[in-house]
């Protein structure tokens, strides 16, 4: 039976991270709210009382009698089913929290527009997105790509290779988001990141090996990969990028 | 072999929800932060190129070989083998989502007091810090603690008890993280959540089950329980509780 993706229909959003590795895998899935009255069908899960573990937000995948929500726990539950991490508990582990630590950068790039509120508009958050974004580009961006260069660089089943992975010598639902993470970026904020992804190569050929990735490219050409837009996570206003 | 907790030695942190369920389970473990030499210990696992899989940040688990990073990951690990969650998948995924949700919760706590940048004083974000608790007090305590409530009331396992419990019918690391964030913000943010409760019996029925359980009881009363303070996530200022 086909996986369910419920998400919002017209962004990207967190729910990418679970559709890039839905599309790699070839694996057959539903994207329920993109169908007519999908957006009903995802609302029922979050707020309907007789839901009895109902999840917190979305996105989520429906498997049967399984509902799961949160990203992170989405891919991992996917990862062994459709062949996109390692058999062993260590690789599953470690490939775990690298994509937790690539949600808490996610959630960090999402603030840059929203430091106050969610609720609020980017406009009435102006002067606090601009110093958010500030530390941003000095301090966190930096960090975090220095920590996946570092991974990239330790893993020994890179060495020699064009294109590294973050997790032993396959393609990974990690190394996907790691993909989406680094091309949101370079969307949002094209002059910190050409300025960051200098000290981060290895980073910057894992991005460009994902992006040739015959399943992924196809859907990437497609129309089911959503363009990068101002309602979504990654945002290009140009102001934040210094 | 005991296990080794490493985290900064002075404060709960996201340390003390890893703490917590080391302590009820009566696990074997040692702080290695607070004993002689425990920050460089610590540090090395973070910054030396040795290691192959290094953690992002602490907390991170050491068990024989394994180095486990991210909170949430940490707990998933720990729960099967020290009874603090059940056998079935179902309810160990069930139990993840809600300590992602938790950790999502502890994040926005977090960043009340530090809306722009982790890496200045609280002191120098405070206008932003103002206007951002302003949104948390009246949109997102409301709404975590509406789910929290729901999915206590939505147990089947809880009919007729005194004490609910978040997952099944034992007490679960859940359970602990829960107890923890309610403990904290009603230290952080008396006035609020002494209205928001109001509206959720349920979650305050378990965090007082929660604080009178026999070995939990005995490590809130101990020395190695850190007192809340202004230098950990939970922070006590007023003017930010309305």
């Amino acid at each position: 039976m086909a996986y369910q993706l419920h998400y919002w229909p017209t962004i990207q959003g967190r729910g990418e991270f679970v559709r890039l590795a839905l599309e790699a895998a070839g694996a057959e899935y539903v994207d329920v709210a993109r169908g007519d009255e999908g957006v009903p069908a995802m609302q029922r899960f979050l707020a309907d009382p007789s839901v009895a573990r109902p999840p917190f937000a979305c996105p989520f995948l429906v498997d049967g009698k399984r509902v799961i929500g949160q990203t992170a726990a989405i891919l991992q539950y996917l990862g062994p089913r459709v062949g996109l991490v390692g058999r062993g508990e260590a690789d599953q582990l470690w490939a775990h929290q690298i994509q937790l630590t690539t949600m808490d950068l996610v959630t960090e790039v999402h603030d840059l527009h929203h430091p106050i509120a969610s609720a609020l508009y980017y406009e009435d958050q102006k002067p606090e997105a601009l110093r958010r974004s500030q530390d941003f580009r000095a301090r966190r961006l930096p960090k975090f790509l220095a920590w996946f260069e570092a991974i990239l660089q330790r893993n020994p089943r890179n060495t020699g290779r064009e294109v590294p992975r973050l997790v032993g010598g396959s393609l990974s639902y990690v190394d996907l988001s790691l993909f989406q993470v680094v091309d949101g970026l370079q969307y949002a904020l094209p002059k910190a990141m050409k300025k960051a992804m200098r000290k981060a190569p290895r980073v910057a050929a894992l991005h460009a090996g994902v992006q040739r990735h015959r399943r992924l490219a196809a859907y990437l050409a497609s129309e089911r990969r959503i363009a990068f837009n101002q309602q979504g996570i990654f945002r290009a206003y140009p102001e934040l990028d210094g």
